[in-house]
């Protein structure tokens, strides 16, 4: 890993949070812009996250039988106008190719916003029999969408995500199956890996995807109280199955259209993991996510520290711990601390001469920098021990930053009011599309609308007994 | 996965290799054309298998030190025009975004067909000094380079692939370095995983990467004795370092430019896979990349079988093998035997009444077709010796035909002679690049310059004692 330059220099939360942010991504080197106004570099230790973030989403998408594809990146620009709501949607976002291989194109293709177009044309080819169905297709790509205010990882002109995309049988498949996604999905990895504490619920249908008849959301809240979307998940109902012909023949013989569904999470979720944990000192990567969750770092680098430092990574790895040793030589103990408190790595175990003199080494964590001495055999089991527990304490002190910054709202003004901090609850009866255009105006949304137990409302269905959970956003 | 249409339907080898390749593309749900010409649509089992190619490529990158980063799809004009030989090389090929966001772009920009220059320009801001070399950087994304007459996994509009760049302080570590990613990612994962046997060598003057000092390259033999491509590492020495002021600050204080190397592998790997081992019943995956290495059938689908299909199953996967239970009850058992042979599974294990009354069952394999019966209690260690001897066949019977098919030849006239059926080798010295100009106006062309003990020639030396590997290519 490169070496940082200066890194106790953030702005500090407080004054500037969105300064905050830009300056973490710059110091920790996780990502920056590329020339192209909108697009983002994502650096080694940013890439790696994503990477670790990637196999736990991937693994669970499997899981639900889904399978991986991959699809161009060019659509032919007639394919987007064949449902007419998504043409509107997307269209002032495109990026559009008119030249290639030396000359004009005879029709110009757009590149890929989001490809349920393509996986509508592809599906109505593959689909033929109820014996076909369901088709659980997922794809990992790039996809671009024109950005007017880019901010890196959270609205980039090019994005990393995945795109799942199915075609069932019944409405009743269909929505079981996009909730399924949500919630053993999305909502596990968000709380159980990321540790982010997340609000499932619909949106109103002013929020919706372009052509879904519903759209699931996972709502977190950043450090500021703001809210980020950190994945959601759209009951296409019969508009694209019947813009692109994906029909089967059910077991009587009956030729029907298919409930199609589509559900994606993308590089946002790094920035969602950033802005969640952060502090002024860094990121805190949670420890089930981390790449790098202990770092062995010696106070002096000598030989002696050096030999027990290797064997105490080589023992953590052996337990399963994902570790490794500090041993530059360029740049001071204090420094070198410093740098791994900003890149948010759980934990440091800082192996010095005075310590090892009593068998000894200091456990740092960088949840809330409490530091622990532990002795040399017990380094490991401590360790793992330890990393649950951050994992618990961090997602409980998120829970409660949720529960203390969400106010019960009665009227718009309320929960005006209560989003200049956080969030607001409020009866989405008494809100309605008329409150809902109040907020907007304050540039304030409905962020979800859930049952007052904070679940998902069933079938996608706005005339129950909901709460909107409204605030601003990223 | 879906069921497939009638599956003994392929053209055979000997009558249309070619066509063969189209025919097993499409019978065995790999890969189809995408709406905008060139482009690729990647099915799941394909796509499965470029997964587990690029998990093995991805550790081995790893393993040298290197790191993934990601980098935009889209790159100003201007910058590909900074080294002459590069932007020529590439002009003719490029896709040209002029529209975005709903206006015209005041810059046109292009669709990344290589990311040489963006990474150029990202080295200069992130190396300043020697402290920072080597500096060892990788990425997997999609790339577009138009093409005139696509074949897919060949030759695409878009493919994906993994492009590494590296930046070191001297001739000869940038030189070693493209060497260990040559012999140990390249050569280890093309040989010891997929089972074909290469050719290392560097290319002539002529086919050289446009901008490179020396370009090395793993060509492979096809089923029909045609060259293949697989994989190529260059030296760009200096030049781009040059172009993108990629500089550093030696020890002593001086700045000189770096030595860069970048090197290549991509999904025409996955058609070179099917192209080395394919047969006339499908195509035959070596068992160490195969995503399913053992499927367990059940002749006829009653429970009995299917409580010990599924018991088989699961001991094989505790033994660390990928296996499957085919549980189907849609196809006949013959129907559901030929897929599997065209989707190439490696072993089949059939599960008939008969068999298990004397407590056996039977193991078939795909390369050669041998069937073999084994008790119950021995099938998986059975196995898993025989995975590791299906490989070693495998890789030998494609090295017996590489030998049989390479001729030695004394001049021109021979060299084309054999290039109709194969390989020539013919003295460098005696073919020279005007015995080189009289082959590729035949469509023959030198695939790789190697010693005489088939090792890579030092430091791309073309002046000494090498020999020239000629044929035809894909």
């Amino acid at each position: 890993m490169a070496h940082s330059s200066r890194t106790n220099v953030l702005t500090s939360q407080q004054d500037d949070f969105p300064r905050w942010y830009q300056d973490v991504l710059e110091k920790a080197e996780l990502a920056e812009n590329g020339p192209v106004r909108g697009t983002m570099v994502i650096r080694p230790y940013a890439y790696w996250l994503w990477e670790r973030m990637q196999a736990e989403v991937d693994g669970r998408i499997k899981a639900t039988g889904a399978e991986n594809v991959y699809l161009p990146l060019f659509i032919p620009q007639s394919y987007l106008a064949r449902e007419a709501e998504h043409v509107e949607g997307f269209s002032p976002e495109l990026a559009v190719v008119t030249h290639a291989g030396g000359k004009e194109l005879p029709e110009p293709v757009v590149v890929r916003p989001t490809s349920e177009t393509l996986f509508g044309e592809l599906m109505s080819k593959w689909i033929q029999s109820h014996r076909d169905l369901p088709m659980l297709l997922n794809r990992w790509a790039n996809v671009v969408r024109w950005e007017m205010r880019p901010r890196l990882f959270l609205r980039t002109s090019e994005f990393l995500w995945q795109e799942g995309h199915t075609a069932h049988a019944t409405r009743e498949e269909a929505n079981a199956y996009a909730l399924r996604i949500h919630l053993d999905v999305y909502r596990d990895f968000l709380q159980n890996v990321l540790a982010i504490p997340v609000l499932v619920g619909v949106k109103s249908r002013r929020e919706r995807f372009a052509g879904a008849i519903n759209t699931m959301t996972c709502e977190a809240m950043m450090g500021d109280g703001k809210a980020l979307q950190m994945a959601t998940s759209h009951e296409l109902g019969q508009n694209f199955a019947k813009a692109f012909d994906i029909t089967f023949a059910s077991s009587s013989g009956q030729v029907e259209p298919c409930w199609t569904t589509s559900w994606g999470s993308s590089t946002r979720m790094v920035g969602g993991l950033i802005m969640a944990h952060g502090d002024d000192q860094g990121i805190r990567i949670p420890p089930r996510v981390a790449p790098v969750q202990v770092v062995v770092l010696a106070v002096k680098v000598d030989e002696r520290t050096m030999t027990i430092g290797s064997s105490l990574v080589r023992e953590l790895i052996t337990a399963g711990v994902r570790a490794r040793l500090d041993n530059r030589t360029t740049q001071g103990f204090g420094r070198r601390a410093t740098e791994w408190e900003l890149k948010g790595v759980p934990v440091r175990l800082e192996v010095g001469p005075r310590d090892l003199q009593s068998g000894h080494a200091t456990i740092v964590r960088r949840d809330g920098g409490a530091k622990e001495s532990v002795r040399l055999e017990a380094v490991s089991t401590t360790i793992v021990a330890l990393l649950e527990s951050i994992h618990t304490e961090m997602i409980e002190a998120a829970r409660q930053r949720l529960m203390d910054r969400t106010v019960e709202a009665a009227s718009v003004t309320e929960a005006l009011d209560a989003a200049k901090a956080g969030f607001a609850r409020i009866p989405w009866e008494q809100l309605g599309e008329e409150g809902e255009d109040a907020l907007n105006r304050e540039a304030v949304s409905v962020r979800c609308l859930q049952t007052r137990q904070g679940t998902v409302p069933g079938n996608g269905d706005l005339a129950s007994d909901l709460m909107a959970i409204v605030g601003r956003s990223y």
